[in-house]
């Protein structure tokens, strides 16, 4: 059996770190949850737990870190703090993942005009933290439209993700991460692409907002 | 029964725009195929009375005009020209269109790399639209995502539309344009957000090279 990689979710307090995690776990793979209080990090390893105990999953593999040991030990980092945390986040722990690829779940949303399409001005997030982190990172981004109340309550979810970066054997491996949580990955292109589903975030707000929903999409088609 | 608008669609003579032409004159309304070239709007229109002759379908209300008599007579006016053009067609036009929607089907593609998403500085087409015709134009995004080839062909179109625009009423009339064309519209937010669209066409390009096929994007969960 192949060996499943270990990931830290840096932000894995918040809910669609929490999400991801939850999903992750419950499919075998090694979960760090990162924070930069240690605190809340094993605050939310408890309340994990307690889901997982549950439904029943074991969970041996979970444990709790700072965002900078998280970094450190996991094979796959997964970033899932606030678009204003992007920036510093990526600081504190770049030194840390050299080699190794970036999930970047950032959504540049701008309040208080969330259903606004606002990019920065290097294009994407995803684009920013490629410029910044250089290339001894791969950086693949991902999960942008995905509803993180689905994720959490084992939700069916009736979306596919958009995965963009510019090494294939990267996005590879986070098409399998998707496919882990119980959806469809598609390539998507370079990480210029990662835009589009950022942009999309803003749209399915809007769309929520109108249908009092939780809205993603499909690729049709195919 | 309610009157429909009539319908200039401004580089008609291109695969999408015939494609929206078609479908609208089979839904029953007038349309003014427009060019810079008569001559060429002529021919279009020719192309279009054979498919609809085929079909069966009545066409008394196709009509051929240059760009700017076409402007000047449609209710609505729909651009569907290569991103190159935009900005000198709207020139042309502008003069005419006060008052108007103007649907802006543009996607911002940067050739030789038309899979990898390169938004203009304005952050997208339609915004650059909106900002160079001033208030007095509703300008209104959509279609980016529809394959030309399934308009065309009277393919079923698995395929949602994002309709982005400043005016709701304007977003709400493109929105049964859409409808009339056999698709789901949704209310997607301000022209800002037609980022989201024009971006997608990108991925759904590298997805189509991939697949061998004709994808689309459907919003769930509503």
């Amino acid at each position: 059996m192949e060996t499943k990689p270990s990931l830290a979710v840096i932000g894995g307090t918040g809910d669609l770190g929490s999400g991801l995690a939850l999903r992750w776990i419950e499919a075998g793979y090694p979960v760090i949850i990162g924070s930069r209080d240690r605190e809340k990090a094993a605050a939310a390893c408890n309340r994990l737990r307690s889901v997982l105990a549950e439904r029943g999953v074991a969970h041996a593999h979970l444990t709790d870190m700072d965002n900078v040991a998280a970094a450190d030990a996991a094979d796959i980092v997964v970033l899932t703090v606030p678009f204003s945390h992007q920036q510093g986040t990526l600081a504190a722990v770049k030194e840390h993942i050299n080699g190794k690829i970036l999930v970047d779940v950032t959504v540049p949303l701008v309040p208080p005009k969330v259903g606004t399409v606002q990019l920065p001005a290097s294009g994407s997030a995803g684009q920013a933290a490629q410029a910044f982190l250089g290339d001894a990172v791969r950086v693949v981004s991902a999960f942008q439209n995905v509803a993180a109340d689905h994720l959490q309550s084992g939700h069916d979810l009736n979306c596919d993700v958009l995965v963009c970066g510019n090494d294939p054997e990267a996005r590879a491996a986070v098409v399998k991460l998707v496919e882990a949580c119980g959806m469809r990955g598609f390539q998507a292109g370079p990480i210029n692409n990662a835009a589009a589903a950022e942009a999309l975030t803003s749209v399915l707000i809007t769309i929520n907002r109108q249908f009092k929903c939780h809205a993603g999409i499909r690729i049709t088609g195919v």
